[in-house]
């Protein structure tokens, strides 16, 4: 069967509304890509390290990709996953890769899907679509491939167009591979660092007593001194912004914000070093840090994102032998408007202070993120995230907060990944698809034209850096 | 750039559907204007003043409109919007105008800037989009427009067609204003008071003590007998209706009835008076008065409406300084299954009692408000309310609740407004989005095109009448 | 007016997409009907009586069609409702026929519109549009069908193409019919019994106490021992398999699983069974109960379904004067994550336990289910169920979890009906959706016209043999 990419992909069916999203969409298509949040391994850049073989490069590390072969009864084993805390290579790349080219019809109509396919096509110059039969052919192709300079990671960034990069890194990181890759003058792009502070923050994380000392050792104070731990984080947050950040990530179970004073936050912060708090005053002492990092974000300028309402890990099991990042984060109902309050009191109607919403749960769209983003000036509109990053569910989210807050309180879009081959892919797709979504408001005689035509490049262009300080 | 009405807006895509709504569309579009629930100011039609100057009229009132504004930094203050509690005219109209037209490229794709376009385009004659270049042209042609004779609110009301407008009141509203509008010849439609007594029916509500003492001042009785406070309520319902209500609206947060019996609800009342309630208790009064509204409309026959889900003032700093009213009410998670059953237990299949349930919550449509009406003679669904009052929002409610209630159980369109301008664009947007979810099922081959012809015009006329007992 | 069956009913508007969809249908079309799940009584099969009248057929038993009439004021008692535990025929039929004609424009849009229509033209030839005007015509001709050999049971089972029928049955039954049938040389369908436990699991629901008797009769065990209680479980689900059963079926207000060892459980059943339990006990021992249920599964093969977020009997004095399913069963928040996760840490990654998850609050699909099922191989998505099993929510539906899990996740179409001769219409609905929703991926550029072939026919053929291990 073969691999064809339309060029029409993702428009709307109507022929005269597809013409409209055809317009709308040549005039951002080649415009270079900013990606202001992802996962990408500096080190890649740095190195400049070929890819190894497409088992490595499409399965071992993208865990939307092997998620759905273990559903199907493949064991992660099987997918070359190491084991926790391993690093092992893949050990039958070949295998793998067949296993996955026999499993090709499970992700039919999945955004996985569809980002692969782009790749294959695209970058690779498939055209067929993978199977049992193909399998050792497509492989050797692309390993043929990946061992041209063409597909060294460099080339491949020069050649996606990608002018900012950012990554997600921890507080203690020096962030000497950034640092390398400013000072590198063969190397043209922007990588930014972004400061990542989760399992400092909250003492119910693994490793945050761990990660306290660290920060006490760092900065020379005492490891129970909550000035000391505070003042650190300011700091690191400091060497962040040294070295390019322009932002702050927040991952939280909910997005609870706590308004404590010094005096009670220092207490719980004593408690959960000593082991003696409860469950929710951990939980509250997380809230207030959250809070504190709004603070900071005020002070120093980072623009905050909070990634709300994921369970983590949800398979002990599989969780016990293979680690984080293994398939099975599952969304679950998230709530922004009455436990981000406190902070939206206090620093809500800072224009200067941009806070973007993340949600995997969708009914926050038009009930919550909407609203308060069409209210407070420092609340942004986080595009569809992980499993909402998809056709289908773009054009959702598009339709469930536009009509309350408008083009211009959404962030642009966000790739989040740590597939960098699928950069692009999901760039275009996130074109095509604001392009089809302009197209259908003008065939309605809702925008005129000539507004689309400015939307659809502010969108790609005008938003990222505003949202973002870029 | 220019303003241009396409006479096709709203109407679906494809050729062969928007030909079926277009001509479902034609046969309602110039039906009278039929408006059960709203916010206008009784005043304005009874001194039939003019409206002073375009910044008046389409920003300070209408915080669907200035909220955005402030989501993008601007300050309430430079819109014009009057502290708490006070009533001084916009001193520099025509500023707050330029700086709307500055901002005009935020309402793209928003219920707000599609109203506001049909507004301008309708009834001003304007065919430029607004913008720093034309706002002084466009404030001096609406100015001039609005000097004239029929720009009076009276003259604009036949204009729209205007056959039913039910206000928003305080019980204790002596309803002279509506009284002097019902007797003056002069004046043709129907301008009907509704009875809203949150105020009065929960203790934590702003004023509740101070509303309690004037019903008791009224109607002669102790302050403290709730004996008597019930009399009172039911007493001010019948002054209501004498004046023509039909309705009685409740805002809550959540939908809670409680069925107490009359010892019970006498010694909360007491406590709260007393002030020793504790915050449940209120809610348990609170929730038992929404029961006596439900008898008290079972034997008035004053129909029920029920708005839920928002809460109201989130930004206390905001509240502190403007008031109420200033764009940041945010919806919340609703629930009506188990907090409205005891209410539907002992009401719910009393087929003279209606009970129109409105939500900002949408997930509600599909899950609890369709199938409730799908079962209780005495439940309507109540038209997609605020932020989904818009036309995406209204494919989806509509989608989402017919092929479970049908059309039959619906309360025709709403417009909720206190923006008197909107109003005809408002109900059009209705007629319009309505002929094309109805095209759609007749293109599908799920509705014959003579069953939707008659459902396209019960919709406008025979079910808000039917609902609201008009 | 007319009646008339659009050929390409449900198939989208646009004309290119059409094409594509009436393609895939017609590949899909003629294929058997697999009914997995349903509520079919099986005596009708066994005795193959003719079916009495249109009032019986089509109103009686059917409380998706008499709640509509309910809620526009017509009593139960007026459509031959019987009386709680009563059976009496109905008195009245005609005029209870003649009630539903006069109230047929009640279904326009409806998912019960919907499948009537097709049932009285397809299967009665009627080509006009039930009403006052032609009720006593619309009997008499149905009547005189009914009175044909062809309008038997056994003949319309044939004439349906179904080759698998599961019914639900109480765990006690003795199966005796299915047997008869499964014995009957005349008889070539299959009739499989499903396990459907509920009211021996739950110590809350009614009945409760006097199950675990008639099962620690039926075993020779002691009433009091949770041992001789979970092994006559076991041995009934023997039973059942015995006689065909490939599946156990839980009806659950939320999906609560809990990991009891054996004297926890064992005391928890003792103090239900003495009435001394808390309503939170019983709340566990039932959760304990379905993770049992699972580890049965596990051992036993049963496929396990399960049917979440339901409210039963929402109307009390309804329930009392005429029992269950009589139309105010009301959908409620449902989650899936937290509360299942003891069994999916348990059983979640069997390959042979299969796992099908439905619900009616459809913010499950995206946010919880389809990410379920895309990581544990246990875990498949249930077919939109009741309220949800009309033209609109299925699209939603599959927009909603493909993206996610793709296809091969989802169970298929199930029509979990009592509404025999709605059969057909149900499953041809089904395929004309599906068909629709693949049309358009393929008209967007995302799935290949020959992939979306092979899709058509898995998800009417592979998947519900795979899921239901047929």
């Amino acid at each position: 069967m073969t691999l064809h990419l339309d060029p029409d992909r993702l428009f709307p069916a109507d022929p005269a509304t597809r013409d409209i999203a055809r317009g709308l969409y040549a005039a951002v298509s080649q415009l270079p890509i900013i990606s202001p949040h992802g996962h990408v391994d500096p080190g890649l850049l740095v190195h400049d390290t070929p890819f190894v073989n497409p088992a490595e490069l499409f399965i071992r590390y993208d865990h939307y990709v092997s998620r759905l072969m273990h559903a199907a009864g493949v064991s992660l084993d099987e997918l070359g996953i190491p084991q926790k805390g391993g690093d092992a290579a893949v050990t039958a790349p070949r295998e793998v890769w067949r296993t996955f080219c026999e499993h090709w019809y499970l992700y039919a109509g999945t955004a996985s899907g569809y980002w692969l396919q782009n790749t294959f096509a695209h970058l690779f110059g498939i055209d067929e679509q993978p199977g049992a039969e193909n399998a050792d052919r497509l492989y050797d192709r692309i390993q043929a491939a990946l061992e041209t300079e063409a597909f060294r990671p460099r080339a491949l960034s020069d050649r996606f167009g990608i002018e900012v990069l950012a990554t997600t890194d921890d507080p203690m990181d020096d962030l000497a591979e950034h640092e390398r890759l400013a000072l590198d003058p063969a190397f043209t792009g922007r990588v930014l660092p972004t400061f990542r502070p989760d399992s400092y923050l909250n003492p119910a994380a693994a490793g945050w007593e761990h990660n306290v000392a660290r920060l006490a050792e760092w900065s020379g104070s005492a490891v129970s001194s909550y000035r000391g731990y505070i003042d650190a984080l300011a700091a690191r947050r400091g060497h962040f912004i040294e070295h390019g950040a322009v932002s702050a990530d927040h991952g939280v179970l909910q997005p609870l914000a706590v308004d404590l004073d010094e005096s009670e936050a220092s207490a719980l912060f004593e408690r959960a070093l000593g082991g003696t708090a409860s469950a929710e005053e951990n939980q509250i002492f997380a809230g207030h840090m959250l809070l504190e990092m709004a603070r900071m974000s005020v002070d120093d300028g980072l623009v905050m994102t909070v990634h709300a309402g994921v369970v983590r890990n949800h398979h002990t099991p599989t969780f016990t032998r293979f680690g984080t990042d293994t398939g099975h984060d599952i969304p679950t109902t998230t709530h922004f408007v009455d436990p981000l309050r406190p902070l939206l009191e206090k620093y809500g109607d800072r224009p200067d202070f941009h806070l973007v919403l993340f949600a995997v749960d969708e009914t926050v769209y038009s009930r919550e993120i909407a609203p308060l983003a069409g209210f407070y000036p420092s609340v942004y509109i986080g595009a569809p995230w992980w499993f909402l990053d998809a056709p289908d569910a773009v054009q959702r989210f598009r339709a469930a907060t536009t009509e309350t807050a408008g083009f211009y309180r959404s962030s642009g879009f966000i790739d989040d990944t740590r597939a960098f081959l699928s950069i692009p892919a999901r760039h275009d797709m996130s074109r095509r698809l604001d392009a089809a979504f302009l197209a259908r408001l003008v065939r309605e005689g809702r925008v005129a034209l000539a507004t689309a035509e400015r939307i659809a490049v502010d969108l790609v262009d005008t938003m990222p850096r505003k949202v973002f300080k870029l």
